[in-house]
């Protein structure tokens, strides 16, 4: 039986530190082929480039492991991994490890993620890991040992069709986490504003800022384990319909 | 009392007829405020500005209607109108109207809708409207009376609680609309490929190419709503957990 194929993706690009902890958590359990981007992509979303080509290189940044660059966002890199760089389906796509949580809300915004929901899209069983440490230099110890057993039980046990996981990782020493929590998307949000500025030229500009607030007190969100000391995994799907929703429009609506 | 605050916003930017035919649409139901980047941005998903300062800078290019372009993206017209622009919360945020469909898997890529899902993030009542036609000079005639019918019945009835509007409109003329339908998110994907040539430096550059694919034969879908003349109306939500994948993993993982 073939080693199962796991491609590693992430949003911070391919020179990030938390992409080679990734590497190192998986490399033991399969054939493993990076494909980032070959720039930081925060905040990207589920972006893709649709109105101009994408280049892909070959780079040489881990050792015995495939790697390539591209020049797209993260959801970019799924799509030509899939189609120009892989020549089997794989097995399993891991994403980050994110420099910076993507637990509750961030999950909309998450370059990290949408890499993850591209290849479930896909048909392929996925997970999004994040340290809650955005500075470069974060200590991925934890993270790393957490991402490994993470991995390992959905290539044993599979996931629920259409679904893929959003996993959190406190920033603690692997002997200080609690253990691993299954839990809901918190319902939280950014309070924002953005700083006002003048340019040189006399021109304004905004740089955006923000602080997140939950106001969410329950105890089965992710926010609540992750505040607690525990790595959160929250299931997340692709079906964005407010099915409880429908009743309600066709019952108030007049036409 | 004063008249309901509306913001309409984009993503194929300020100029676009779309937009233009849906200030029309909305003008007469209260004060309208535009705010829409100035480049398009389709594709763009929930990406935000983070690591660079946004501009905004008035212009003049809707009678009576005070507007504004934005270099960020969707998601970030929808922040800064709110924290630097308006100087109330807006009644209603409408998004589009969108060349193109953003049916089904859409969704996720789509900056109209990801406009209207931060103004629901917000607490404001949203909506996204995307009409079949992606040409740049499609005919907005039909498009133009249902976003007006949909966007007065959200100003007099509300919507749930957390809940924004994806709309699509087929592309008929008026008369041939059979009506509007209260639906799923259909299950469809995207069967991609890469069309890959060589520059005129002999370097290999990749391009997008795809073909949508519906294979959810259910009769309360978008897709279905659409393929029969109904315009769609899919009730959409920001939690992406899937709850009921919770049990599962709890059951059948070990560590």
């Amino acid at each position: 039986m073939s080693k199962p194929l796991i491609l590693v993706v992430n949003d911070d690009g391919v020179t990030a530190p938390g992409i080679r902890a990734l590497v190192n958590a998986v490399k033991d359990l399969g054939e493993v082929v990076v494909v980032a981007p070959d720039s930081p992509q925060s905040g990207m979303g589920h972006a893709i480039t649709i109105n101009k080509p994408l280049r892909i290189d070959e780079v040489h940044l881990f050792d015995g492991v495939k790697s390539y660059q591209c020049s797209g966002t993260p959801a970019d890199c799924v799509k030509i991994a899939k189609d120009k760089i892989l020549h089997r389906k794989p097995d399993l796509c891991v994403s980050g490890i994110n420099h910076g949580s993507n637990s509750s809300i961030n999950i909309i915004y998450s370059g990290t993620m949408s890499a993850a929901m591209e290849a479930c899209l896909e048909g392929i069983p996925a997970v999004g890991f994040s340290l809650l440490d955005y500075k470069l230099d974060a200590d991925f110890t934890a993270a790393t040992v957490l991402a490994k057993v993470i991995a390992k039980q959905i290539l044993d046990n599979g996931l629920p069709k259409a679904t893929l996981l959003n996993v959190n990782i406190p920033n603690l020493k692997t002997e200080a986490i609690k253990g691993v929590r299954v839990c809901r998307q918190a319902v939280a949000k950014w309070e924002e504003e953005y700083m006002e500025r003048q340019d040189p030229f006399g021109r304004n500009y905004y740089w955006l800022t923000g602080k997140f607030v939950n106001h969410d007190k329950g105890e089965d969100t992710d926010e609540c384990a992750l505040a607690n000391g525990f790595v959160s995994v929250v299931p997340v799907q692709y079906d964005l319909t407010a099915h409880h929703a429908i009743p309600f429009i066709n019952e108030v609506w007049k036409f």
